[in-house]
């Protein structure tokens, strides 16, 4: 949309919206038609929910979840065990855990993975307070539960080696054919862990 | 997200953002984490947009195009040719013509097409003022720039009809193949259509 089309105002909110992940200039173009039609209904909220965000979300300083409080909803829930602490690398991947709802573990979300390309190292996550939290004698058991990616999984070593000498029992989530998975369609990492850890049917 | 993962604040910007379209409950999800991540360059400045938006955004009184004036930018360029009239159905389409940038004329926004199965008729569109337009007797050609779909005709046809007492000369887009569009693909109605029209090479 060139400037003038509209004014200023209208392609600044199309500009925006087009860095939201999912949207392109083309989505957002649509998506502020929609919003300026549903102006009462839509508009009007979003703008004054992302004004309460903006100023009332914190990030949790136990876990790195992010919340309107600050201990987080998960680190306050007293019906949470608190011996297991099942560590990820982003809130997506903690809020993903939570929906499935397997879990009544509390969390540890890292921030990101090690990746030297990247130039993010150990102090660039939330390691060091991992470790403390495992000192600090309530946890029994780390679920390693980041990507199975080449930087997620070296981030995983390098956090057991730290986390061997507390003692607590460090487990990783296991690999194997995805429910609805093809095998045709897996690589062979994936076909040998699945073999290896075959159970009785 | 179930509520208990993160305060009702965060639901409820993911729940607004998902009814965007092109975005559902998993990519607002992703969009919120996103936003959250860049509050001071993309959160803060979305929320003060959409505010502006909200505030100062209103309807062309003459043509229906959404700006932050009235008469909008449009209407308001004197280098415009106030002597062609280009109908479309929404700002969306007008949006479209004008990135094309292929017409230097002025716009009337229908708000839609006739559609009796969804109770729209002649009142719920802007063809009252389409005709008001017409007999001002500035305009000399109206383009109906309607989709080409059997609602946007019906409309076309109907709109057509109203014009032709003011004597302003009343055409519509042509038909044919889209440039870069498969014969394979394309319906015996398109078809029919390139070859009537055909031209010499």
């Amino acid at each position: 949309m060139a400037e003038r089309v509209a004014g200023p105002e209208i392609e600044r909110l199309v500009q925006l919206l087009a860095r939201l992940p999912g949207l392109g200039p083309r989505s957002a173009r649509r998506a502020v038609l929609h919003l300026i039609r549903k102006r009462e209904e839509l508009l009007s909220p979003l703008a004054d929910a992302m004004r309460v965000a903006q100023e009332r979300i914190v990030a949790c300083s136990v876990c790195g979840n992010i919340d309107t409080s600050d201990p987080c909803t998960i680190c306050r829930d007293a019906r949470r065990d608190p011996s297991i602490l099942v560590v990820v690398e982003t809130v997506a991947d903690l809020w993903a855990l939570e929906r499935a709802g397997l879990l009544n573990a509390r969390y540890h979300v890292l921030g990101g993975v090690l990746s030297p390309l990247d130039g993010v190292g150990p102090e660039d996550l939330t390691i060091a307070s991992l470790i403390e939290r495992a000192r600090a004698g309530e946890v029994r058991e780390i679920v390693l539960a980041v990507n199975a990616t080449v930087d997620g999984q070296t981030t995983a070593h390098y956090i057991a080696d730290l986390l061997a000498p507390t003692g607590v029992k460090v487990t990783r989530l296991a690999h194997g054919v995805p429910v609805g998975g093809e095998l045709d369609y897996l690589d062979e990492g994936t076909l040998a862990a699945a073999l290896e850890r075959r159970t009785v049917f």
